[in-house]
């Protein structure tokens, strides 16, 4: 089976698209199954993929709703990836990861800091036999996350150094199919694509409601970008996925042109 | 409301037990929901509380099976804490509490390495108004823990010190109800109960299967065992969760006479 990050770049490709729906709808929606349906097929020319989260997970089920959005993704051509942030003990990830690829999920995201051994091994052993795909969050983007992600000091590379660059190295020996950085930090964005080395993309959530500028994000060495409330809330979500899409692939137009 | 770790200390002294019960099923177990239930009958004299973790809520969805057995748990008189190790941004986090809430789960399980500020904030400031409990991963039990729980420095205390140490801090200064540390590190617990000042409960995974001692844990400072497959997998349940309950009692009450 082709890999995940292979058939992202496909439908990608195939769409002029960099962005990501990221499927997060509030707790007061009504009819939140057929509402994320609708929201797929008005945004499915605009976007490259979706990512689901814990916002539809929880109040519709795997097996209930989450399964049917899944599907009719993939009927419209896009790839689905469930933003698990795995960070559980190795056996526990495992059972999660085998549910959720169960469900039709072509990806996960996964948190390093469980580390390896007995963490995340067993999940990305299974992934490659799967064919599935695997993204590690590398610098998350809200504030907190530099107390974390920043100031905690990692060793194993020379003298000890900050968290993300650390987790930026893990991703490219781990063969991780993705690294996550957020888009309210480009410069940061700048210092992981070093070190991936063109070998690992970078997706990079944070764009809009969280102040991350797309534009810059893309300038930075963003390949996707995963965008929420501004598509959501927008009146016609649609139009906003697609104006999105464009600001996006013009950008990444001059990032390659400037190359 | 009565606080969550005042509601787990009643819970316990009325069964003399320090046992929670991890009901972890394997994704081949058949008729997973009655399995559950018959369980939870099982062992309901002899333990305190039950946790459930994802081993359930994606095979039976949240609203689906979990909430019946939250519910039965409180018909039995047991405390349901619901295993997520909450890590992603705050809006995301508070989203899942209010849905883990509304299930009926009195206490979360949350990972200190999004942060406070955008991260864990807003999940404390939530639970505390819904009078609900928050536990904090401290040390988790399996060995790849020690490559972040331990040699992750974090700064914020005098000289950046290990991961475990600092999080204990804020597991304080945050009045958590409860932190984590995994019961294969028996000596991390004394020096988390150090830190902790009686403030805070010590709960405890990985007696068992992953090679914790119990009565060495308790020993060490645990407050609460959480344990799953010495129960599950036993062929009578009912009676290795009491066997269980009787020698963690009586390891506590030698803690007690030592002090």
């Amino acid at each position: 089976m082709e890999k995940f990050a292979d058939r992202i770049v496909k439908s990608s490709k195939k769409r002029r698209s960099k962005i990501i729906l990221a499927l997060d709808l509030n707790p007061s929606t009504s009819n939140l199954l057929d509402k994320g349906l609708k929201l797929l097929s008005q945004v499915s020319q605009s976007v490259c993929a979706v990512k689901i989260n814990r916002h539809m997970l929880l109040p519709l089920g795997l097996f209930g709703g989450v399964e049917r959005l899944v599907d009719y993704a993939h009927r419209l051509g896009l790839p689905a990836i469930m933003d698990c942030k795995l960070n559980d003990i190795g056996s526990t990830n495992r059972v999660m990861a085998e549910w959720f690829f169960k469900a039709g999920f072509d990806a996960l995201t996964v948190s390093p800091y469980v580390g390896w051994e007995e963490g995340l091994e067993p999940v990305f052993r299974f992934s490659k036999e799967q064919g599935k795909g695997l993204l590690v969050l590398t610098y998350m983007s809200h504030k907190g996350a530099e107390q974390t992600f920043e100031r905690a000091l990692l060793a194993g590379y020379g003298k000890p150094k900050p968290a993300y660059k650390v987790f930026a190295r893990w991703a490219l020996e781990w063969k991780a199919d993705g690294a996550i950085v957020g888009a309210t930090r480009p410069e940061k964005i700048v210092e992981v694509k070093r070190i991936l080395k063109g070998e690992v993309s970078i997706y990079s959530p944070g764009v809009g409601v969280q102040g991350g500028s797309l534009e810059e994000a893309v300038k930075s060495g963003a390949d996707y970008l995963i965008v929420g409330r501004s598509i959501l809330r927008a009146e016609n979500p649609g139009e906003a996925a697609e104006s999105l899409r464009e600001r996006a692939w013009k950008a990444a137009g001059r990032r390659r042109g400037a190359t």
